[in-house]
């Protein structure tokens, strides 16, 4: 089975997810189209779905380029590392915004390793 | 020809065409950057090119991952589908935001078909 | 060396690097999450990142569908000027947006390069 392929699609799904709750937050707090503020709710989940629409933009590119030079269970490993990240920052940053920290952090350190990873391997031309 | 690839390339192609009338309805509605709000109609059109973006995020992975799986024709009709959903998306937003419904779900939904499709290759492990 | 690897995984190390740039105006300016306004400077920052974001979902496609059709050295060179044209868009957006228009311009004009020669390729066949 392709793991780094699995990763992508739950990562996409995850996302999906997110931006429901965003639509239904829509219609808890009363934010009517276009606005995307008004209501702290409502803000907390948007900024949640904005924020991994700006990281899978990073995460996607970098995990795939890595996965063409390194074992796709080592890359898709870093990656689901990136899906529980995602989970504890949504938790956190809906239950407050300045506790976001870990699971940003858990976000944004698998990314950095995909792309230091792939870096690596496209200095050394290793592609697998 | 790899239509899925020119599926993919309209998509990035009406993205720059959304990202254009963002910049035009800067200037018609006297909104100067870095703002991103101040006017209704300026609001519309930049919700219509945000809204893409967080489409294209999870569009994009999803046609080339299924495509990976299923036969090209299949995968480029259904990402085909997200381009009329799309377009619709944009006139009905644009005209008003509450009618924005349909343009949406044709969008989003094959942009989930795209996504299961993928996770079903992904299982069955039938890449082609 | 894989040269449009690595021009993909610069531009994500670039918006890695705006995305600090976005934290640490946070802090400077006294804007708390989930607020987006507030400050000048940080929307300044954060207006840069975002725009880094809406440019990355359209120019990484065009990049690796481009190199599928048409030499390596070609497209990473032309994916090149993008990363150029995003440091001027970041320098000169953050002294005075107004003054956005060249390096906006050196990262839209590659990213239409490339999405035209995706589709060249596309329809002629070409496939390397």
């Amino acid at each position: 089975m392709n793991y780094v392929d699995l990763v992508a699609v739950l990562a996409v799904l995850q996302l999906v997810f997110f931006a429901i709750l965003v639509g239904r937050a829509r219609g808890l707090y009363g934010v009517e189209a276009p606005a995307v503020s008004g209501h702290e709710m409502f803000e907390r989940a948007y900024r949640v779905q904005m924020n991994t629409v700006e990281l899978m933009v990073i995460f996607l590119p970098s995990l795939f380029i890595a996965a063409k030079y390194w074992p796709q269970s080592y890359v898709a490993g870093v990656g689901a590392i990136y899906l529980v990240g995602r989970v504890l920052y949504w938790r956190s940053y809906s239950a407050a915004p300045a506790s976001r920290a870990i699971g940003f952090a858990l976000s944004m350190l698998p990314i950095l390793a995909l792309a230091i990873g792939a870096i690596v391997g496209i200095l050394r031309g290793t592609a697998t």
